[in-house]
């Protein structure tokens, strides 16, 4: 019992503690309480360490003790993280750091972290049928089956037993611990079906593989996209699914811990997107590499900052004499980008699971069309009497409820539009969504809120 | 091969094609239309074409098809479009549904869909042996370990050997059909590790289960968060894994496709938080009471809104005199919105992964302001030139610029100290980081931008 209860002391010590103690560690440079801290760890919870360190301190860590950079720690970390580490390290580490990896996941970490030079070195030290194995997976586009795939699948043919399979398998070196499925496939290796190992326990030895096979096991395709493939793993219940070209040729399996991760991709992106980070983006990246990528998101806003003060500035003379229009225009813009956000967050998730098509789209903007037109004049009603309460104002109530439900409505229409038109136009509304749609709801609210002040009041 | 060819074409089929083929079939109550575009489509697959029809239209396709409605449908559909759908069905149906249901799901089912009454009803027309599975999952907390488990794990004894193993198996009724691992436990039902089924295929009949199971193989403790409980998949690259409780005795076995629906309704909650919507919503839900749900979050927005515009009257006096100032207001609130919600995005997901420790906090916070400053002044300084050209008052472009620094700082500490502080206060960061961060960022520029005008201009 005693080995359990470690283990499960190891795995439940969060790890903003363990970050606490390597970062104590590393600023006494002391080794030993480095390695007592590194040792229960596995290449995941490393990463997570790692990613919890600022640079320096990673950088200090691998100086100490370069052993503790497995290939595999680099792939669970963070991309951003990983890839500035990667810059520090000279071939030959990384050379070492990536011998144990199945091809697989050197794939994944030539596309998602290595350097063009650094890929190259690394591909050139090895031998041919590892660099033949990763160079097929490279043949299919990023983001692809084809990328995700391992080609160290275990294949077996229809017309023997059970009792030869599992004879074969004995004899057999470097079965991948991750292996559920046996993949049956004929001479020309083209896919017949699959056979887990569950219905191989399950059947006496002299059973044909061609008795017991399921011949209607679902294939996917390399060209499929990762999204779709993780689709299809959250369908099905899939542990692992063989790949097959369209010609039926068997090529590799993907595993459930790679859709995992691209699962993981996926969510980082929507939710770092929308404030101009790319999902790969380190919290504890040094500061001067980080603040430039931010300002790149800062110099749009300023420009769609400008436009909106633009429209306000048209209006200068009415603000001139009613200034009470200043105070209260930020409400009208506020509210539409708030009310548009929300419609602009459901129509871009319901983009991403395929869930927006033909017959419902013009349901949907209907929908949409009609809660802003409840919310609009609901909230226009409250805003009108606190502005009226406020300023004694009944022109200024009257003209600030109308912009405000004429911006809720539009704030509807560009939220349902705005994805809609960008995802046709092959541009990820996840990214640049929530720009055009503030942009559209800060313009339609000064200008309706002053343009008709303009030609009511004044 | 025909048939690998059908369901390739089955699986990459677009479910947005699907969805307009259904709702044209169910507009015209084409019932074979129907039966025929779902037959090829596994329950995950028919619970997204749900997800994707308006509400109107999936309950007509529960009238013309009641058999539709598998249990396991309805826990892969959206949790709101589930809820809604479930209101609408008598106990006889609900409970036909879920007949076959492992019990792990119908715990799923009962924690996440069905209303309390309704959830009564089923667990009552249950028999005992399955009722009582259940609530032993029920007894722990919602959203922990406890409540994820299978406890319909196979469990064998060490001093066995792999043929007695193999044999019992095959004796053994209604083996699930994810089981990767066999548990080894005591007499008392205590823990003492795990063999695989690719170990038993590997070993000769005799092998002894003691000498081959892995009695170091990690555990789960019931109580641990599915969040905690997803991170250990992740690390671990695990099918499944068993559940065992303080005292050793075992539990239960988690497997992967849950910790999968875990991973993504917590991606969901962090994309739909911000914007104040349940990461349950279903975009296709009527029209009322979509717009009330709405509503609340528009409230509290007006609430805010209301305050940022009281500190900007505040200045009406000044902005009487300088309207200019009006003009320029909304880009210093603006830009500091745009930086906090980078820092705050950053924030949350560090602290969501634990990467946020003791020790790396206040190197954060310093790297943010650092952050805020470099780009504080950078943007100041374009901003400050287009303003003077603008309006030919070096005045107030000095005075943009000064308050533009100071918002972006502010705007970088809010966005390290909201989120920690609401995490300190088991206040959810996602939630209603994004809603004070705003307030503040607002708040801080508009009272900057217009104060320090009072004081330098006037």
């Amino acid at each position: 019992m005693s080995d359990n209860k470690k283990s499960e002391q190891a795995i439940s010590a969060p790890i903003n503690e363990t970050i606490d103690g390597i970062s104590r560690a590393i600023s006494e440079r002391n080794k030993p309480a480095i390695e007592q801290l590194l040792s229960p760890l596995n290449p995941g919870e490393t990463a997570d360490v790692m990613d919890g360190l600022p640079t320096d301190d990673r950088r200090q860590l691998i100086e100490l003790l370069p052993d503790t950079l497995d290939g595999e720690v680099l792939l669970h970390m963070g991309e951003g993280a990983a890839i500035e580490l990667v810059e520090e390290m000279d071939a030959d580490t990384l050379q070492q750091a990536t011998e144990a990896m199945d091809t697989a996941d050197v794939v994944e970490l030539l596309d998602e972290v290595l350097p063009t030079d650094a890929a190259k070195a690394l591909l050139g030290s090895m031998d041919k049928q590892r660099r033949e194995r990763i160079e097929l997976n490279l043949s299919f586009d990023e983001h692809t089956a084809g990328r995700l795939m391992h080609t160290d699948a275990i294949t077996v043919r229809e017309n023997v037993t059970v009792e030869t399979v599992q004879r074969y398998l004995r004899q057999y070196e470097n079965i991948p611990q991750d292996t559920t499925l046996l993949i049956v496939v004929d001479r020309e290796n083209r896919f017949k079906g699959a056979v887990s190992l569950l219905t191989l326990i399950l059947h006496p030895c002299e059973t044909l593989i061609s008795d017991v096979m399921d011949d209607d096991w679902r294939t996917l395709d390399p060209n499929m996209s990762e999204q779709e493939v993780a689709r299809s793993f959250e369908n099905h219940d899939w542990f692992s699914a063989p790949v097959v070209d369209k010609d039926g040729y068997f090529l590799g399996r993907i595993v459930v811990d790679d859709v995992i991760d691209t699962i993981r991709d996926h969510a980082d992106h929507a939710i770092m997107a929308p404030v101009g980070l790319d999902e790969d983006e380190d919290l504890f990246a040094p500061l001067l590499p980080s603040a430039g990528r931010r300002s790149v998101w800062l110099a749009l806003n300023l420009a769609t900052a400008f436009l909106a003060s633009w429209v306000i500035g048209l209006f200068e003379a009415t603000l001139e004499k009613v200034v009470a229009l200043a105070v209260l225009m930020p409400i009208v813009a506020s509210m539409g980008g708030i009310a548009g956000s929300q419609t602009l967050t459901l129509t871009i998730r319901g983009l991403a699971m395929g869930q927006i098509a033909d017959s419902n789209r013009l349901w949907l903007l209907r929908k949409e069309i009609g809660i802003g037109l409840l919310n609009g004049l609901l909230w226009s009603f409250v805003v009108s009497i606190i502005a009226y309460l406020w300023f004694k104002n009944q022109q200024i109530a009257i003209v600030l409820g109308a912009a405000l439900t004429l911006n809720m409505l539009v704030a509807a229409l560009a939220g349902i539009i705005v994805p809609l038109t960008l995802h046709r136009m092959k541009i990820d509304p996840a990214l640049s969504g929530a720009v055009v749609l503030t942009t559209v709801t800060d313009v339609v609210g000064f200008m309706a809120f002053l343009g008709l002040a303009t030609i009511f009041i004044l």
